[in-house]
């Protein structure tokens, strides 16, 4: 008797050699449990042992009532850069920023974090970010509104880009603390702007920026497509 | 007539005053909506403003059916220790470790992130952490069998500790790679071990060891829970 490997590694390598000569791309569909037991002439938990596989792998994705998918390419954010867009770019991404708002606010939690008086105006500006036209990531930057006047920040709109509207009055930011969580978005408004279901979870980043005299400059928060974003980081360990 | 502040800041005072003096605990659930609405004589709409600048500021989380309730306080992941469960104890937490099991495994996968030949056995160590008796990670450790045996593995039950385990056999981690996402579990045996429901969203962590000679010691995945956990770094920008 030849020498079989067993059905569900076949149906395994099958997707993965779909997956690399490109007759499967990210975001597709795979065929069905009931297909894939039809095509192989095997039960519905062998299916599922290979589907799990994958999924465990991080290659499918399984979506309640709606299939099993060729898992989206995630992108990577390296710590190196402040502008994301550039990351991105380099990343190959055609990429979009579309601005929500731009306005004066008062918010003491905030101003808390900027180390400014609580009723002190601060500068609150929102922004899409798009990635291949999806939606990846919803921020919230805010600043003290005399580093940055209401005025001054309509610059966000013709450069796009909050940063360059900052360097633009010589604010450089020269590291940043960032806390990444994981929250789920119950407020209508950003899980419409994210296209997401209302609960779903994001990956959430707390930023404050600091300028090259450790001043705080900006505190942000930014709520990330999950299937788009994740962070790498190099550690070393203390010994 | 006298000033009078907003009846919703009144509201959301009252809560933060109730956290800080110790009357609210983390976990507790707060007074419902109808509750409050009677007690302060106010609209829902009253009532839920106050909520929703509580929950978006992170210090309340409203839970679908359920209720509103005190955020629990999240650990915070510094980046200088390899020993988490040091980190833990820093932090004034009682950890525990509970080892689910230690196997000689075949994965392909993995062993192209150990850097070995796919077919060469891997020994996989599962552990439950524990915080204050509440499941905060599953970890899955994989490591190269040639490095450290199934009978050396063994250590694991006695040390409590994965890394106190390598360290006995001059296995000493140096520095690693991690990378931080999103991840739903759908694994039952996962969601029952880490106390969520089906589907739940996890901070999950991979990571990729090295020892001194930048030789990969171990790889391992990590799923924390997202009520518990974040990580915090700091980054400086290049220019």
């Amino acid at each position: 008797m030849a020498y079989r490997i067993p059905k569900y590694l076949q149906i395994k390598q099958d997707i993965l050699d779909a997956i690399k000569t490109g007759v499967l791309q990210p975001g597709d569909k795979v065929d069905s449990e009931s297909t894939l037991k039809k095509k192989y002439s095997v039960s519905a938990i062998t299916v599922r042992k290979a589907f799990n596989d994958l999924i465990n792998d991080g290659i499918l994705v399984g979506v309640q009532g709606a299939g099993t998918f060729v898992a989206k390419k995630q992108m990577i954010r390296g710590l190196t850069s402040i502008s994301f867009s550039d990351e991105l770019l380099q990343q190959g991404y055609a990429i979009d920023t579309a601005i929500i708002s731009i306005e004066e606010v008062v918010n003491p939690h905030v101003a808390e974090k900027l180390g400014i008086g609580q009723d002190d105006p601060l500068i609150c500006v929102k922004r899409v970010r798009l990635a291949n036209e999806e939606p990846l990531a919803f921020h919230i930057s805010y600043i003290d509104a005399k580093k940055l006047s209401l005025e001054e920040a309509q610059d966000v709109i013709a450069l796009k880009s909050f940063y360059k509207a900052l360097e633009k009055r010589g604010i450089i930011p020269k590291w940043a603390n960032e806390n990444y969580s994981v929250k789920e978005v119950n407020d209508p408004v950003v899980s419409n702007l994210m296209k997401i279901k209302k609960g779903g979870a994001t990956f959430y980043v707390k930023r404050t920026a600091f300028d090259e005299r450790n001043q705080i400059v900006e505190y942000s928060e930014t709520y990330f497509n999950k299937e788009l974003y994740s962070v790498d980081v190099n550690i070393k360990f203390a010994t």
